[in-house]
């Protein structure tokens, strides 16, 4: 990096820190399409990061997200906090115009200065958008929001990553769709710390939160967290109270015991794993893009005399 | 490995090749959850391959995909070539009933025994599905099948990952969706190779033809293929010849031309570097997980001595 753009990172940080909302948005911009300077960015700012509470709102579509995400918005605003929403989309292309809708309902809260939201969506690797949010995320904790949301569309296994970098993970359910015994089937009840119970007018919704129970109680206890399961009403703010209590009750237990070290470290842990192979993949790229070491291997695999993962261990002894 | 596995390995192999089904579901299973003789599996089936026909079939949910598949998988039978479909569903934790409704209808085709079938779920990383799936088509291949249709539930952007493991993509829409809108949005229109407007008995379905035809020439052309955009009624089998025949146009302009091996080199090269990665990844764990190096780096991360990037750097030194 040239001296130049290292200050100009810099000059950037410093805009942030001093509350400039318009730096946010160039610095998520820069983490998202993976700038060079990324890296520098992530370091200048993580000294500034681990104060906010930040969690992660999943569950299929129609179950409410983005109306409960509004409450938890306004509930947080009236106790004086400021909040930063992520909006995450995995599955872009055809979100179609419910979604849209969402956005622009929750786009009202952007004349609050208090409110900083950032819609992200994918175009090319889902690995790098569930990084790109938890350091959009960072960015926002330096910034000094007190409270990050990360809301995903949908709750498949790219939006259960994304909604996993949060440090609390919230589950929302609606009565009669069968998702909770969608998700007993499929063995993710883990992920959630904290499940909600939305549209708990209708019918049913009593048997849901029986359903939840029964299953946590199949669940091995999260290492000393039992999760709540909360009957809310996102559209009369019914059970936001609640929730938001939750939320900080599992945020202490985070940071005041061993299980939380423990998490934390192993969130850690999986972070470097996942920025050291992004760089040597990016690496066996560059390098494999040299030379005719490449080209050589593709016209053995091509005439068949070498097969790819075989081709793909001679590439690594010639790079290595 | 130790030599027993490797004969265990060649007889599975060897029973696929003179025609055993339940071979093929062994050896597919092996690949999908990473058995550690996945890459001599791989190896001893390349020079079996690249004999089928493998098209994806991608799509938003309720465009009519698995009729279609139904009615292409009866074609491929009366011209006496026998199938392989690969049901992908990269979002299985919530997917629902419907989805299962359309498995067992296909179901049916599975008492034919020129058909296999097989449904390939994620439940962990989401690039590992990806490979698992084209690792499955080559198993196919290798079986012998003339005729391999990856099939993915949605169209997010792990769905267009998969499909694009095929040799042709056929992207499917449906009148008065605007799906073929929200595409151009998204800048996918690349991906398709043959593009099906189904249910093509609705209104509308003439104007959805024009809007993709109208997006097609805004495109840069794909290099000497002019996708097709073809009207089908999956439900009476209309346009369902003419889908074939294209698909067999595509087969050949790969196979033919300078533009089809370049893609094929394109695919071959990103595979390496894909297998190439996981290897790495998998190397990282490993000798991370041995040693104190690993801890030491956490501590001064938990610290704030050093953020997650640079530790990776370390990590990076370290280990290798």
């Amino acid at each position: 990096m040239i001296p130049n753009e290292r200050k100009d990172v810099q000059a950037l940080i410093d805009r942030l820190r001093a509350g400039d909302a318009r730096s946010v948005s160039r610095l998520i911009t820069l983490v998202e399409n993976q700038a060079p300077e990324k890296a520098q960015v992530m370091a200048s700012l993580f000294p500034y990061t681990g104060r906010a509470i930040i969690a992660g709102i999943t569950g299929s579509p129609g179950v409410g997200k983005s109306s409960l995400t509004d409450r938890l918005i306004a509930h947080a605003r009236d106790k004086g906090l400021t909040v930063g929403i992520i909006a995450v989309d995995p599955s872009s292309p055809f979100s179609g115009g419910a979604i849209l809708g969402d956005r622009i309902r929750m786009q009202s809260r952007s004349t609050d200065p208090g409110v900083f939201i950032r819609s992200m969506a994918s175009r090319g690797h889902l690995g790098g958008l569930s990084i790109a949010t938890r350091d959009a995320a960072r960015i926002l904790d330096a910034f000094g929001k007190d409270v990050i949301i990360i809301e995903t569309i949908g709750v498949g296994q790219s939006e259960l990553a994304i909604a996993q970098e949060a440090q609390t993970t919230i589950l929302v359910l609606a009565p009669g769709t069968g998702d909770s015994i969608q998700m007993m089937k499929a063995g993710i009840m883990e992920i959630g710390d904290i499940f909600v119970v939305n549209k708990a007018d209708r019918e049913g919704a009593d048997q849901t939160v029986m359903e939840v129970e029964t299953m946590l109680m199949l669940e091995s206890s999260k290492n000393g967290w039992r999760p709540p399961v909360i009957k809310t009403q996102a559209v009369s703010g019914a059970g936001v109270e609640e929730l938001w209590s939750q939320i900080e009750a599992h945020g202490r237990f985070l940071s005041e015991g061993e299980v939380g070290r423990a998490r934390r470290r192993g969130q850690l842990r999986d972070e470097m794993v996942e920025i050291l192979t992004e760089r040597l993949k990016n690496d066996i790229w560059h390098k494999a893009s040299q030379g005719r070491a490449m080209e050589d291997l593709l016209d053995s695999v091509e005439q068949k005399e070498l097969d790819p993962y075989s081709a793909a261990g001679r590439l690594m002894e010639l790079i290595h």
